[in-house]
C-alpha cells in the first residue's frame, strides 16, 4: 500500500524555498528563511519566513516511512493527501478551526498552510498549567460541525459515499486499530509500561467483560461510517492560545464513528486533569463537561436548522443519536485512556510526571478509569456522571 | 452518477451470438440461436443455445435506465461491474451456490454466465406450491459464508476496506434508502397500495415509535460496512429445484450491516408463509426456522476456524455478534414486509392473491407483523420466537 513514486523527493530548506517564492504568498524578492521545525519521525515541517514581513506559512512534508520507539516501517504517502483533504473539507464548515491551506502536491505529498506557530501545542501548554478559556467551546464546535455537516444527516448519499472512497484510509485506521483498540488488551511487545503496573496491566488483559466491551468498540471503528473523523484528536493535534484554537494533523482521517473524536480529546482532557489538584483541575474538568455541552447543543441546533433525514423529525431519534455519540465517546475516550498508559504511543501528561510513586499511582487511577467508562459506558447518562466516575478513582 | 460513454452498445441477437462465439464456450461451428429472455425493465437477457450439443449460457447486460411502474430513469451501468464481481467474490465462498462468471465487459455493461434455465425462479416456484427442501440450508450457507468470509472477522483490514471501496454502490443504495427505509414510512408519492389499506397505513405514518426504530435501521443500513451482501436477496434473486439453489442478480452488492441480507431473506418467506396453510404453510415455516439454524451455526464454525480477530476467543463476543445480526435481520425483515404490501415494489406472493377479501386481509396480517418485527426486534430472542409472533398474526 505504500507508495513511494520516483518522482517523490525530500524537500530541502533550498527546495521549500524554492517552492515557496512559487506560490505568489510572499512579496516579490522578499528575502526567505526556511528552518526545520518536524520533531521527523513521520513528516518535515518547514517554517519559511520573510524577516522583514513577519509573513510565514508552513510546509509539511510526508515521509515514505515512520519512525516510532527507533523502529522505523514504511507508510502511505498517501496521508499527506488525506490530510490536506481532511483539512480542507472540514475547513468548509469550521474555517476559523483549522490552519488554511494553500496548496497542495499528491506526488511529493507535501501541503503548504497557514503558518499558526504563536500558537501552542495545547498538550504543551495543558502541562505547562494553561487553562486556555476558549478551548472546550471552540473543540465542542469543530466536533458538531465538521462531523454533522459530513454525516448522512448533512449530505446527499450520493456525495457521503464519494466521501467515504475519497477518504479510505486503511494503513493510519490500522495503527489505531491495532495500539488503541487490540495490543493494549493483550500481552504484545508494542505495549510498553512501568514493571510496577504489571500487576494492574495483567488484570486488563484477564478481564473477559473488560476485552468484550473492547472488542465491540473496535467493532463500532472498523464498521460504522458516520461522519468524517479528524482521527487522531488529542491535545497534541490542537494549537492553542488564550484567543484561538486551530486544529491540526488530520491524516488518520476517515468515515468512522462520530463518538471517536469525542471521546480521543474527552480522554486527553481527564488524562491531563488527573495531574492538577485545585482550582487549575477545575478548569480542566470544566472543559470536559463544556465540550460535550458545545458539542451536543451545536448538533442538536444543526439537526433541527440544516437536516435533511426524512426522519429527523421523529420523536426521539435525534436523542438516540446523541445518546449513542456519547456512549460511544465514553467508551473510545476508556480506550485512549488505557492505550495511553500502557501501550506504545504514551501521553507527556502522565509520563513526564517526574517522581516516580506519583506518576505511578497516577496511571493506575487513569488505568481503572478507563476500564470503567468502556465497562459502563451505558450506564452513564451524563457528563456529570463521567465527571464523577473519573473524580471517584481519585 | 450515470456513465453511458460513447462505446456502450445495447446488444441484439447478433451481436450475442457473435461475442457468445468469441468466448471459446461452444464447438467450432456450433449453430447458436439467441433468445432475449429478461423483463426489460433494468437488463437485457440473451439466453444463447447450441440445440445439437444442448450447451447454453447468458449473457445479461445492463441498460442505461430503469424502468419502473411505467416510469423510466437513469440508472449507473456500473451495477453490471458490481453485479460481475460480486458473484466472482461470493463464488470463491460458495461456488456451488452463484452462476459460475465466464466473461464481464465493463464498458458494454455486460456479463457472460452460466446457464440456470433449468432452475425455477423461487418465488414462482413456492407461489405454485413448491417446497424446495434444500432451499434454507442452501441459503443459510451462502449467507454465512459469503458474509462472514467478506467481513472483518475474515479479512485483512486492507482487504476489507479495498472490497468496500470496490463495491462502493450509492446509486442502488438509494433505491434502497428511499424505497425499503423512508418512503413507506410516509405519504410519499412512489407508495401503491389498495384503498381497503388506507387506515392501516396512515396509522404506520402515525406510528411514532414505530418510526423511530425504522429511522435506526435505516441508520444502520447506512453506515454499517460490515460485510459484502447481496443487497436485494428475496425470492425473486434465487433459482431453485429440489436439488439445486443458486443465488443470482447482485446488482446491489455493497458493504452494509449482516442482518440485512438474511432478514431480506426471512421476510420474504414469511410473505409466501402466511398465504399457505396446513402442511404446505409448515414447509415454509421450517424453512424460516432453518435458514436461520443453518445460517447461525455455519458462521459460528466459521468464526472458530477461520477467524482472524484478536478478540474472537473474547467470552460472550461470538454471541454478542450473533445476537446483533439477528435483532438486525427482524428489524430489517419488519422493513421489507411492511414495504412489499405498500410501497413501489410488491411481491406476486400476495398481490397475486385473487380474492380481494382475502388479499386485503392477510395485507394487514403482514403490514402488522412488519411493525411487531421492527419495534420488537429485541425482545425476540430465537428465531421461534419470530416464527410465534407471525404466526400470532394468524
Amino acid at each position: 500500500m505504500t507508495t513511494t513514486t520516483q518522482s517523490y523527493k525530500a524537500l530541502t530548506d533550498e527546495s521549500a524555498i524554492a517552492l515557496a517564492e512559487s506560490l505568489n504568498f510572499f512579496s516579490q524578492g522578499a528575502k526567505l528563511e526556511s528552518q526545520e521545525i518536524g520533531d521527523g519521525n513521520l513528516n518535515y515541517v518547514f517554517k519559511i519566513t520573510d524577516g522583514e514581513s513577519g509573513k510565514g506559512l508552513i510546509i509539511k512534508q510526508a515521509l515514505p516511512y515512520a519512525k516510532v520507539v527507533g523502529e522505523s516501517w514504511p507508510l502511505t504517502l498517501k496521508r499527506a493527501t488525506i490530510e490536506a483533504n481532511a483539512l480542507k473539507k472540514h475547513g468548509e464548515f469550521v474555517p476559523e478551526l483549522v490552519p488554511a491551506v494553500y496548496a497542495t502536491n499528491e506526488e511529493l505529498a507535501f501541503t503548504v498552510m497557514e503558518d499558526l506557530s504563536h500558537l501552542t501545542i495545547a498538550r504543551e501548554g495543558l502541562i505547562s498549567g494553561e487553562a486556555y478559556p476558549k478551548l472546550s467551546a471552540d473543540i465542542g464546535k469543530y466536533l458538531a460541525k465538521t462531523l454533522f455537516h459530513t454525516s448522512d444527516f448533512a449530505l446527499h448519499p450520493f456525495e457521503k459515499k464519494r466521501l467515504a472512497v475519497e477518504f479510505s484510509n486503511p494503513e493510519l485506521c490500522k495503527i489505531t486499530e491495532d495500539l488503541i483498540f487490540t495490543d493494549p488488551f493483550f500481552d504484545h511487545e508494542t505495549n510498553d509500561f512501568e514493571p510496577e503496573l504489571q500487576t494492574a496491566v495483567e488484570a486488563i488483559w484477564n478481564n473477559g467483560p473488560l476485552k468484550l466491551e473492547a472488542a465491540k468498540l473496535k467493532k463500532s471503528f472498523l464498521t460504522e461510517a458516520e461522519a468524517l473523523l479528524h482521527g487522531d484528536l488529542h491535545t497534541g493535534s490542537i494549537f492553542a492560545s488564550e484567543t484561538e484554537t486551530k486544529v491540526i494533523d488530520p491524516e488518520f482521517a476517515f468515515y468512522g464513528p462520530i463518538g471517536f473524536d469525542v471521546g480521543l480529546f474527552l480522554a486527553n482532557l481527564i488524562a491531563q486533569a488527573v495531574t492538577r489538584e485545585g482550582e487549575k483541575r477545575e478548569a480542566v474538568i470544566r472543559h470536559i463537561e463544556n465540550t460535550w455541552k458545545v458539542f451536543s447543543s451545536t448538533f442538536s441546533e444543526l439537526w433541527e436548522e440544516k437536516g435533511i433525514e426524512a426522519f429527523k423529525d421523529t420523536k426521539g431519534y435525534k436523542e438516540f443519536v446523541l445518546e449513542k455519540i456519547f456512549q460511544d465517546a465514553i467508551g473510545f475516550a476508556g480506550c485512549e485512556l488505557i492505550r495511553r498508559t500502557i501501550g506504545l504511543a504514551h501521553v507527556k501528561d502522565l509520563d513526564g510526571i517526574e517522581e516516580p510513586e506519583r506518576r505511578i499511582g497516577l496511571k493506575k487511577q487513569v488505568l481503572q478509569t478507563g476500564e470503567a467508562l468502556i465497562v459502563k459506558r451505558k450506564d452513564l447518562p451524563t457528563i456529570a456522571a463521567v465527571i464523577a466516575l473519573v473524580e471517584e478513582q481519585n
